[in-house]
């Protein structure tokens, strides 16, 4: 089973990657780019997955010791499939 | 509108990054995860855009200009809202 986590930066929390996005952007004639927030997102095979259920608490687990920093970054877990 | 851009590494492409957390989730148990290929999520939100063609035509530019290497990252634009 495929699934897919995406981590981003929470709400308030600086993100410079994002702001330096947003500057090439605008550098580059895309003027009308409000805000801009980079993020990471990670696609895993699950092996042993026995539902989608199961599938989801594995990637939460995963996200939260390893792929998230919860202090800093909020994350979602989808199921693709 | 708001738009999400995923940049990930192509088929084919080595992904040390997704090697690393794969022996990392290898490491703390999580035996039975295969393929990891870790990629990049770009949010963004356009003052500009007319419509959600528009705003799709828009997140391509700048993907193809500045948020992806076309040569080792493939990517998607979605429309948030």
């Amino acid at each position: 089973m495929r699934i897919r986590v995406h981590v981003t930066p929470r709400k308030g929390v600086l993100d410079p990657q994002g702001q330096a996005v947003a500057h090439g952007l605008a550098q580059l004639g895309f003027d009308a780019v409000g805000e801009v927030r980079v993020g990471k997102v990670v696609d895993l095979v699950l092996d042993n997955a026995s539902s989608e259920s199961d599938a989801l608490e594995q990637g939460q687990a995963m996200a939260r010791k390893l792929l998230a920093n919860e202090v800093v970054e909020d994350f979602t877990v989808e199921v693709l499939g």
